[in-house]
């Protein structure tokens, strides 16, 4: 990433020109100077800003850095910039705002105040939610030139100019028309006979996974969104696709440590609000996990007998909880990924039994030779404690292998049956291996 | 995603006829039907097809299934899919084949092998090893009429045909112009004044992480990646950074696991190695896992008068890997998305220790009130639980927070400072504090 200071340097002794800066440095840089600007270097620099500068810092900045910034400007200023934001953007800024803030620029606003308020409808994590309604349209019965014209009339406006949508008189999509296919296109040809048509859309209140997952398929640039009667309402292009694929992993993360997942940065959210979406997993799982101190709790004669077998408690549990939670991480990946489906449940179970008969007699030998040379623990308990390895390794790999696709068949998200699950579930089966091949083998 | 069922009886019917099913569907859609087909009635279709076509497929296809169909294939037709693919796509394919193959291959390709070799030179994850090499280039003296006939005569070629490359006569990169602006400009006006000069690039060995950081940074549709002396190479297109944010998540995934990443989908992986990806990690954690049951051993006397201790082991170290991996996912995401650098680490040992201390109270309550009504057990005892609970959770999120931060820091990966370790060192603190106070307030 770019070192800014020089450039920081520079504006702070000529505040009046963040325009020629922007000449030279990507807006996203511009921004960053800014946003390390005292807030009296700021004022100065804004000032001298025009609406249309200031709308592109605003697209840059996330929303606690734009709060901080937004009181500096003249209410004039503000109506400026926002009006000059993208449609998305504008409508995620003012999504964030406190409701009395909202309703003022909604006023200033004015004609676009129906629009945003349109896209405020959306849910956030929806196509609708955020898709730009910047985009060209054009009519089947016009010549290429008059398609080029509109291009070239409204090309400023648009989020993208390189693909121009063809509709009928109520809106309705008909094809779509790439910019490079216009430029190709012979001189009076109409647009009809040049567009592809049933082009690949997404339906306003469709996942935004589901709109990732037809940018993967389909190697897109641009996907229209249209509603219910086929009437294109917006487009979603590539760029803001990378952010959802940002947010679905990060998600899938979060879920995968059991905790109620959360868009926003962490350094941007509250002690109390981290604490919020932690405590219910913790508590459930934590609840869960007396169920394995049940077991140890019927053993507890044999513990008393045989001390010597609580010392390798801890080693059993943690290899059971990380072999379970390996196998479950690759198959809830392949899931996310579409690249395992429900019907390879067989496929998957048959491989994870043989990886983990595999892994499971490696780990059991190991751990034997240490047992009997290192700790000097009789051979009957080094028998023990590696036969439950074993077997232990081989149940949390079934388990955490086919687990995330029984969720998926139950329309579960498979990402809750990740590591902490995984580890809770396959803790009791390997403690209650492990007393039971006790009890059997060391004669008590 | 598509039904498709329709079509493929279609096919199956009409051999013939997938040049015009291609008109109707995206070629993705086409490549799973052809997939699905058996080998003879592929066969007769395969044998319908031009060139051109088996190359949209071959775009498509897995390696596995490529390399399924591929012997189905005269010589001379996949010489010619081959010829006719896309620069990155292309060496992708034959980086998978055999030594024998490839050589055979490049030597049908004439003309072309040169380059495939020189783009099977760039290792896989750099940015020379995922860009196109077809891409447009202009010159700054030229006009914008000249510049826009070359995009006429070559965009059926170049990966993007929306970015025009303006070099000197060395293949030096000086701006790059859109094919917007060339639509916009005036007639008679030179590329050199409408350029955008000094455009973002990357090296051709940069890591693709970094192309990732700066899609996502700059908002970008189209990359150039250039040489050490500032000569364009080829291009990064936005669909391809797509795959790359997938890539690399899964990636992190598996290292959060501690397993061997890889970017081979799970069901095309052996078994063995699958098995080899995980065993080294899972010998590492099992004997750091033995340090724990070291502690054990040190206060077997104490178990041994206090069997009723043992009951909660369980519950205490699932807990604290729980609570641990918890913070250590939200630091490790957040330092990969940039939202957190390394000077932020006080922050967030900060509010790690808030988060934990609202967390550690919650759960120690339940927790005691729990062990007091249901296990029935003393007063003493359930306080111990539920102090050891406290501080475990406490120590567990400072922990999981700060090892992320402190690997960045020592330039090693922070994912690899995840559920699987921190559960390791976390559980062996629970039940080092767990004695602790049990030696001391139950009175031994």
């Amino acid at each position: 990433m770019p070192d800014l200071s020089h450039w920081k340097q520079y504006l702070s002794s000529s505040p009046k020109d963040v325009h020629r800066l922007l000449q030279h440095l990507p807006p996203a840089d511009v921004a960053e100077i800014l946003a390390s600007l005292s807030n009296d270097q700021l004022r100065a620099v804004l000032e001298e800003m025009g609406g249309q500068d200031v709308a592109l810092m605003l697209e840059e900045w996330d929303a606690p850095t734009s709060w901080r910034i937004i009181p500096l400007l003249t209410q004039e200023k503000l109506t400026a910039a926002i009006q000059a934001m993208p449609s998305d953007d504008r409508a995620d800024l003012i999504g964030t705002m406190p409701e009395a803030t909202r309703e003022s620029v909604l006023s200033a606003l004015a004609a676009d105040a129906a629009e945003v308020r349109e896209l405020l409808a959306y849910a956030a994590e929806t196509s609708g939610g955020i898709m730009a309604t910047e985009f060209l349209t054009v009519r089947p019965e016009w010549t290429s030139e008059e398609a080029l014209a509109i291009v070239r009339r409204d090309a400023q406006e648009a989020e993208t100019a390189y693909y121009v949508y063809v509709t009928d008189a109520e809106q309705r999509l008909l094809g779509v028309l790439s910019l490079r296919e216009l430029v190709l296109a012979a001189p009076g040809v109409k647009v009809a006979a040049i567009m592809k048509p049933h082009p690949i859309t997404v339906h306003e209140d469709d996942h935004q996974e589901l709109v990732a997952d037809l940018f993967r398929r389909y190697h897109l640039f641009a996907l229209p969104v249209v509603d219910d009667k086929g009437r294109i309402k917006g487009i979603v292009t590539a760029d803001d696709v990378l952010d959802v694929l940002d947010e679905e992993a990060t998600e899938d993360m979060q879920k995968m440590s059991w905790m109620t997942p959360s868009e926003a940065p962490y350094l941007e959210t509250s002690a109390f609000t981290l604490a919020k979406q932690r405590i219910p997993w913790l508590l459930i799982l934590m609840l869960s996990a007396t169920f394995t101190g049940q077991i140890i709790k019927r053993y507890e004669d044999l513990l008393a007998h045989f001390v010597v077998l609580t010392i390798f408690i801890p080693m059993l549990m943690d290899t059971a909880g990380n072999a379970g939670s390996q196998s479950s991480t690759l198959i809830i990946r392949g899931l996310a990924l579409g690249e395992i489906g429900i019907s390879d449940w067989f496929r998957v179970l048959r491989r994870e039994l043989m990886v983990s008969a595999i892994v499971g007699f490696t780990l059991a030998i190991t751990n034997f030779l240490r047992v009997i040379l290192l700790e000097r623990a009789p051979v009957s308990v080094a028998f023990v404690v590696s036969l439950t390895l074993v077997a232990t390794v081989i149940l949390a790999k079934m388990v955490g292998g086919t687990l995330p696709v029984l969720a998926k068949r139950l329309r579960l998200d498979p990402a809750i049956m990740a590591g902490p699950l995984i580890t809770t579930i396959v803790d009791a089966l390997a403690l209650f291996v492990y007393f039971l091949l006790s009890t059997r083998l060391l004669g008590i």
